[in-house]
């Protein structure tokens, strides 16, 4: 319902703060690969570029991909050889860069080959085009394997069943529940025996890994910037191989019936335009720091194993998912401090407070019977202080730990 | 095609640099509006929510709308209050809200009626979704007035020859190219009578102009953000009333075959959330100056008036589109300039020059014959030294001034 507008409410604007990341160790899932304060020549960039259309002072062409400078037309260039790939656009998310490939590549009613722990959004940009999904399973409690094998099973019983193959199918190289890796070049290799589109979801890969999409087979990538390229939000990519570049970037043909006006240079499923400003100069600054980062992949696995190593010393503590885990995306189960917050006042709530006050947030407050935390981007001291914070906390209730 | 990655390349983001704001009176007329960098307390929250997710520190109920700290959830409610309407969500611009609204009211050979001075944009939103466009025209040259007593002639014969009523009927508040205002009441009220649903874009309106959807009778409106409301980019916002919000904001109701999975509490047409980072806070830090600066929209028509005032002195120069003028952005027609061009060893390219040698940009280079500018929030002696600038150029190069 429509309310009257006091401005007093305009107090609660004046001064929005944010200080968790100065003071504490930050374990939150979503964010440990995005974090672009990290990077002082991001934050520089950004501020440089903070008004609105910062970067359109020398758009000759009309289109974002074509500005020469700011460099935003070589950046285009360089990050799709960098992720081999043909074509690269920037979006303002993955799941806007997800939508785009399904609207380009899938008409209302056809059928699309989903992994089943893919993220929600791929779900709702299905769900937004009108595709009917059909999923690939995986393995349940504790390992949430996917069975890659079955891309081919569903892809011929789609073709049995309504007489058409499906109009692409999906893998979320990482899936952001459990932090399983999956085999993407398996995964293609089996896609392409049938001539299906091969998207892969790189949302918690692409700015973490090492990651190429000629190796891995995919005709479609999307990533998520402010998830894992160090980028502000929000930021997303979508790249594509020729073959499908051309329709997933294919131009506007609409024409005034009246005006005659028209606009061919513009892409459709860009709405002509789709990043300007700031958060466009993040990622370009993120870049360098990206490249440099993806080198040192073993040793992020590395921490997220010792880290899974210290918990797993609590009784009633168990990682879930792949074993051993190879992201350093890890959910636990955690039935000992779900049993503590059944008589905690306080509730699922003890968990989040007791590690706080320990200089360790991103567990989901609320959240005891299992949680999600990511080590990326940690030091050694940080992930130990972290993980001894976790160990204090099952002392201090009396959980054994050994 | 795919070109190798060689990490030479990187040297180019390295120091993304953009002095041209500190050093020169800029007239770029998609810039003014936008500018964040003028007021201090958005630079600042940016800065603090540079991280990626950083605005999903509290959030419990997966939703942007609904974090309560920083408060987006407040910010969602006050926004639409501000602009008189019942509900709002934030958008990484304002084409995707538009592109929102035509999926959610449109079906593909769907009929919308739109103004044919509409932002590129709209046409390609209508594009996308799959609609049959019928525009309401406009006077030509040189005041290209809309002819807004047309809309309920395209609403009845768009009935006659279809059988349905139009989808929607489009209004752009105030058009792109000539900044000319339309009276949005009159062409709502037109519309109401045929029980169509009224989209209005207020992209160069909302957070200029005192802007109420109830007073002018809007069922839906978009705004740009970084375009109009001193935001980083990319923003923007939908706004819809009871009636369309339902439609527009419906909740998910896709179901995993296999896993049964749902998300019954995601918006599809936010794909599930849109805007997380440094861009929502920006907004949200930019709300309080916004609803204070409003308030002197007068005083930037006036501006706008004296600077139309001062370069009509020139031979040649002639302003297009509503005399007199209501809004900061101006286009100019300018025989006298292109004339000096034809004969000038940088063409066109002169009058971007000869400004910029006089510490005023914006005039997009290479144009000569006719140029688009905007006076909005500069100061009176800005206003004064970029108008004697284009005399200065005009006399140097022996066109009469009067």
């Amino acid at each position: 319902m429509r309310k009257m507008f006091d401005e007093g409410v305009l107090e609660r604007y004046r001064n929005l703060t944010r200080d968790v990341e100065e003071r504490m160790i930050n374990l939150h899932p979503i964010q440990s690969g995005g974090r672009a304060g990290d990077y002082p020549g991001v934050v520089q960039a950004v501020l440089r570029f903070v008004d609105g259309y910062s970067v359109c002072d020398f758009c000759l062409k009309g289109r974002l991909d074509l500005i020469e400078s700011p460099p935003l037309c070589d950046f285009h260039r360089d990050i799709a050889a960098f992720l081999g790939m043909d074509e690269a656009r920037l979006f303002p998310g993955c799941r806007q860069a997800q939508y785009a490939a399904f609207h380009a590549l899938v008409k209302p009613d056809d059928t699309i080959i989903v992994d089943s722990l893919a993220h929600y959004s791929t779900y709702l940009s299905a769900e937004r085009v009108g595709a009917r999904i059909v999923e690939v399973s995986h393995s349940g409690y504790p390992e949430y394997d996917l069975f890659i094998d079955a891309y081919a099973e569903r892809i011929e019983e789609v073709k049995k069943e309504t007489g058409k193959w499906p109009a692409l199918a999906f893998l979320t190289h990482v899936d952001y529940n459990y932090g399983n890796v999956f085999d993407a070049k398996s995964v293609g290799e089996v896609i392409h025996d049938y001539g299906v589109p091969f998207v892969l979801n790189g949302a918690y890969t692409i700015g973490r890994m090492p990651v190429s999409g000629k190796e891995l087979g995919a005709d479609v990538m999307t990533a998520s910037l402010h998830k894992s390229f160090a980028s502000p939000a929000p930021s997303g990519l979508l790249l594509a191989n020729e073959g499908y570049s051309d329709v997933i970037f294919r131009r506007s043909s609409i024409r005034g019936p009246w005006s005659g006006r028209n606009f061919e240079n513009k892409e459709i499923e860009t709405l002509g335009c789709t990043l300007p400003g700031c958060v466009a100069i993040g990622v370009m600054a993120a870049f360098p720091y990206v490249v440099e980062r993806v080198k040192h992949w073993d040793e992020e696995v590395k921490k997220a194993r010792y880290f899974i190593e210290q918990l797993e010393r609590i009784d009633g503590i168990k990682q879930l998912g792949q074993r051993p885990h190879r992201h350093d995306l890890v959910h636990f189960e955690s039935k000992s401090f779900f049993e503590v917050a059944q008589k905690h006042p306080r509730k699922g709530f003890f968990l989040y407070d007791e590690l706080k006050a320990r200089g360790v947030i991103g567990v989901q407050p609320g959240l005891s019977k299992s949680f999600k935390v990511s080590t990326y981007g940690k030091t050694w001291e940080q992930i130990k202080i972290a993980a001894e914070a976790f160990i204090e906390v099952a002392q201090k209730y009396n959980i054994p730990t050994h």
